[in-house]
């Protein structure tokens, strides 16, 4: 089932370690097939998804290369969390982070925030203006507490991309997808209970696990495939784990997207052990690869999925509109929704309707995917250019934000204060961890258009952290 | 201390009895005074109260009489609540009236919406265009976790008027009063804990406390001055009582204001007790006397009152901007915030900042009192009119909302199933109950300018309580 995944991993590790070399022809497609003893067509998706990661090269009618001219950093090691489950710390620095507003003289890489000045946004700018002058003051009212009929219209339609088959009425709209998580766990949890999720993991829904008294099952994540579904079904065996919960597409911060047959796989121990999922999807819509990958809702066939997602990343956070596909928790993440807010903002939800039924929405994506992975590249080549010898970095396959990996001992806590003098800042590894785990790691957005301040802000933080090795090496 | 209050207790249940008529002359402030046995300006301050609730009239020179020619339905009558903490109920019927969407065909009375159709709230729709059109787009950034600085600071400002002294640093925004009020009590309290609350009191805190796991003790609730304190002290003797959450200003449904000394003795009682108070003011700049009345806040010394508004009543619920000044309790209501749905949107505080600037909300407020005062005295009269004979109806100070006590053993939820099918919708009773009492009340909105619509279903609401009456007792 994962044949593919096996074989890609093997062969995307010999890469990583230096047995192919940049140039290099890699094994012909017919020559693996016998030596692994798979189909023809699944070594042709090992190499799609070896493609997909920056870590072969089609030429046409000669086979797969090894891309010359990037010498790529080697990806992340898979994180060894502690293997129970823990109370969540870390508030301060996520505190610290969300605290920071945009400032001209501070370059903020800390931040999930897009890019919002590009021309394609402009018709939602019109709508929201035009919502305003409306004479009926829809932007005025009280909103149903299921959220406006024609923008959880759109919102079905749009979930056709990623495979499912919702209806307006299987939708609950939230302010952001922050609360579409906060209450998809407030639904089902109760304090105590214990959480599963990817590691290292948003920060934000780590709090909310925090905030509401649940304790977190940090389960292993390879930054390539995902979650390790082996140490899942372990933890599943010896915890009375009541959700899973994980981005699989585009995951923040490691970038990867989570195979299709990993995903079904998911769904299959999520039935046998009787939890639910919560799926974040909050860039899903911005992989780089088209169709948009599927979500675990779309193969979710007795509604324990709860599917949260929102416009903060396809188009502006601060409209805070986001959405829920809660399944068979409808009632109580209603309940919740209620209490956390009362009803959803209604101009914002008037205006991003308008957007997308005027067809604004998919050119507006198309432009920005294109746009995030050129920035990906650009910032892997900057990463290998001005970090420390050995640095790790992820594969992004979406959205816009690279994971790095420093060496072990390394604290980017100590990295991201001495940048702040500099005008510079990034989001802290341990905010990602439940247990504070990730110190030598950092998450950099890559979502601006590439100016030389970027480039220079890069560098600044390559030659800061040389600095720190250098000192703790004296 | 309560001197007055007692004594416009006595005289109100003596005009409502009929002890006194409709034009009788009022003793006179001496003679009370003597009679008594309390100072010139105790007697004083009581007729002003009685005046307030539309009991008492001056006449220059002449003293204090009833007010003739209306026939004022009486006071509803003191709750008597069960005297144990109880798990909440009623979600079903709140779902019902949050469900609903403005719809022509339906004069919704049941919702808690001001009018929005005045001309003095032009200058916040210009702003809430202008800013989208603005070249730096402040409204699709992610907003610093507090809240903007610029409409802090007016909220800093406008909190002078309650006597509060408070900084831009002591305030948080949110995402209506609804995320201020369950930020708080999610910051104090944990599942199992008891809340004393007022009783009637508002269904959607009433639902937090259900959401969040908390049990509700209902404190008898006078519709004059407010929370009985005799029975709130006997309560803290007898409970582990975690926070007492009230709306002492234009309260919902009540109307009341509870007189100052009330509130100062209900601060002292917190202290005795070591209780935080959540006190909901967002009705507070809405009372028809000027100055507006303090807040309990306003008396805070040691940061254990919770004040939380919004600009839903005052200005419009449809922008969803609340606000909280935790007091103490700042950095866990921070928290709360974040996890609930991360930062608030920023377009429409960087509206009503402006709006609050310019000068536009004294006038705004001013003109909206004077309606709703108006509107008031207006929807008594037609109660007198249209409803059965012993219909009771509060007197209320502010707000825009009227709470209506039929016979006992009167059933409101039938009642609106019935007025549903003639487009008329009230609130019913029991959503203002922790444990479903209140069946026989309603409570119904007259923020609208008056028209021969309203009217027409202020008198099918009655017409269809006389029916049920009459069949009732077939």
């Amino acid at each position: 089932m994962t044949l593919y995944v096996n074989l890609a991993e093997l062969l995307g590790t010999r890469i990583e370690q230096g047995f192919y070399r940049p140039g290099d022809r890699l094994p012909s497609v017919r020559a693996l097939s016998v030596e692994h003893g798979v189909s023809l067509s699944t070594v042709q998706q090992a190499y799609r998804m070896l493609e997909d990661n920056g870590l072969a090269m089609p030429k046409p009618k000669s086979g797969y290369f090894v891309p010359v001219g990037r010498e790529l950093p080697a990806l992340p090691e898979v994180g060894r969390p502690a293997q129970r489950p823990v109370e969540i710390s870390q508030w301060d620095q996520v505190l610290e982070l969300i605290r920071a507003v945009p400032r001209k003289d501070v370059i903020q890489m800390g931040r999930g925030m897009p890019d919002v000045l590009s021309p394609t946004l402009k018709p939602l700018l019109r709508s929201l203006a035009r919502v305003s002058r409306r004479q009926d003051l829809p932007g005025l009212y009280y909103d149903n507490i299921l959220g406006c009929m024609e923008l959880r219209e759109q919102i079905a339609r749009l979930s056709l991309d990623s495979g499912c088959q919702l209806n307006a009425e299987d939708i609950v709209i939230t302010t952001g997808c922050h609360e579409a998580l906060s209450a998809s766990i407030h639904a089902i949890c109760q304090p105590g209970d214990i959480v599963a999720v990817d590691s290292p993991s948003f920060h934000g829904a780590m709090q909310t696990l925090k905030g509401l008294g649940m304790k977190a099952l940090e389960i292993p994540t390879d930054p390539i495939t995902g979650i390790s579904l082996e140490a899942l079904e372990l933890a599943l065996e010896q915890w009375p784990i009541k959700v899973i919960q994980l981005t699989p597409n585009c995951n923040n911060p490691l970038g990867y997207i989570m195979p299709e047959a990993r995903k079904r796989a998911l769904l299959t121990l999520a039935q046998r052990f009787d939890v639910a999922i919560i799926e974040d999807d909050v860039y899903g819509e911005l992989a780089y690869s088209y169709p948009r990958p599927r979500t675990i809702k779309s193969f979710d066939e007795d509604g324990r999925v709860l599917l949260c997602s929102s416009f903060s990343k396809t188009l502006a956070p601060g409209l805070r509109i986001g959405w829920v596909a809660p399944g068979r928790y409808l009632e109580r993440v209603l309940h919740m929704k209620y209490i956390s807010t009362g009803s959803t903002a209604t101009q914002p939800q008037i205006a991003i309707a308008e957007f997308l039924k005027n067809g604004h929405f998919e050119p507006h994506l198309r432009r920005m995917r294109t746009q995030y992975q050129r920035n990906r590249d650009l910032m892997l080549d900057w990463v290998s250019r001005y970090f420390p010898a050995g640095t790790r970095a992820s594969r992004p396959q979406g959205s816009f934000m690279l994971w790095i990996e420093l060496p072990e001992g390394f604290d980017t806590l100590k990295l991201n204060r001495v940048l702040v003098e500099q005008g510079v800042q990034v989001a802290v590894g341990s905010i990602f961890s439940a247990s504070g785990k990730y110190r030598n790691c950092l998450r950099m957005n890559y979502a601006a258009k590439p100016t030389p301040q970027i480039e220079e802000a890069v560098r600044k933080v390559g030659a800061a952290a040389i600095k720190m090795l250098a000192e703790a090496q004296d």
